[in-house]
């Protein structure tokens, strides 16, 4: 038996997002550990006999430290062979796999990495917001809302100075925060979308602009798990095309 | 028949990184379009009796113009049904999906989107560079080395005032030029990755810091394709923990 851990990216959500290499290395486990965001069907990819273990965080429950993961990581690996840590989007964004990793070599464990097509890529072009267009931005950021210490994080007002599209994960508790510092550099008619579940079936999306999200994601209900997009791109996005349609005929039927 | 264009995102080069929505997709394609950084065994999931159209950049030969492939996706969809377009990576970063799409709806062609895991995102993580991590930074910045009119973007200068892991993506003719920005901004010694072909049989990387990374890049005959990644992450690479190591031993047999 060799002890080995695998790291598979599943997806932004949507089970079919996942990579043929990803259910390959599902079929292949011994143990599966797996995240809050991670839909169950992809456990059926795993052998019947195979050990499933959730190690994700539930909202307003106690969870595992990843202290706790990674000593079971290597607990399973040793005792059963091949585990598949399975995190929601990508393991290297913002997942902590690098720690995982480390943690298991450590013990001689071997390592492998599949990624996982990361929600901050994926969606916005979903809702068709392109994070690159040619004739509007070169560049997209991605970045938590707060830093570790819990402030709003420092490269958010860099982020102002450019026209980069800026991608924010974990971000919906700031994001009132988020809006009155863009309000603030007379950034207020910036737009704005929060994806809330996306590529499922209860996707919930919003746009805006600064001066106003913070009041259509409290209309519609939106809350966790979401990522904010903020950048001309996404005016790219129908909802907007839809109220240029409808502002040229409110005037037309103003002038007539 | 309805015509309908579906845009695929292939993922960074191993074919097994599809997902296996964009399998299904190429399954129930009648015609398949793709470009040059995908691999050829993916046009195996078409069926055998589907039109396969090569439509990518060949260096040094002529290529079709994104006004030729948008019409070609149109053509078919109006003559054949349902049209894959296959790209490399994921369709939307710096993918011109968008143009494809608006081209398409221009013409009642119903369109879907199909995400990749993008060159960017994955194969940093696949070389053991994290392109975050807690204890360095919070967030990583995507961008092309060069405006539509060829300067060096504005965004770089930009990305040197923050923390954020810098990836460029075709990049490697301002390789030089990049460098020696980052040199007269006192930065030599910034960590630099250069991955060609990534997560592919023929990958090669290369890292040092930007006082010799070009030099490296030379000695070892690396060229396009090739992503850069600019940052403190870049130092969790395997080279970097042997060189500190190899510095130790030196350091010890001095004194002894």
């Amino acid at each position: 038996m060799q002890p080995k851990l695998t790291l598979v990216g599943a997806g932004p959500g949507d089970p079919d997002l996942i990579s043929l290499k990803g259910i390959r290395a599902l079929a292949d486990a011994d143990v599966v550990l797996y995240d809050a965001l991670v839909a169950p069907s992809l456990l059926d990819f795993a052998p019947v006999k195979s050990i499933k273990v959730f190690v994700g965080k539930r909202s307003g429950k106690h969870h595992m430290s990843q202290q706790t993961i990674n000593e079971l990581i290597v607990s399973y690996a040793l005792s059963h062979g091949h585990v598949v840590r399975l995190k929601g989007g990508d393991p290297f964004i913002f997942g902590r796999g690098q720690e995982e990793i480390e943690y298991a070599r450590n013990f001689r464990v071997s390592t492998a990495v599949v990624p996982g097509i990361s929600s901050a890529t994926a969606l916005p072009g979903l809702q068709g917001i392109p994070l690159t267009h040619r004739h509007i931005n070169q560049s997209f950021w991605v970045m938590t809302a707060t830093t570790s210490g819990g402030e709003l994080a420092r490269d958010l007002r860099k982020a102002m100075e450019t026209n980069a599209t800026l991608v924010i994960l974990m971000g919906m508790k700031k994001l009132p925060q988020i809006c009155s510092t863009f309000f603030e550099m007379g950034q207020s008619d910036l737009p704005v979308a929060v994806i809330q579940n996306g590529s499922m079936p209860n996707e919930k999306t919003v746009t805006g602009c600064m001066h106003n999200i913070c009041d259509k994601v409290a209309e519609n209900g939106l809350g966790t798990p979401a990522i904010i997009v903020i950048g001309e791109v996404v005016r790219l996005h129908q909802a907007f095309r839809e109220e240029m349609v409808e502002k040229k005929v409110s005037n037309y039927k103003f002038t007539a």
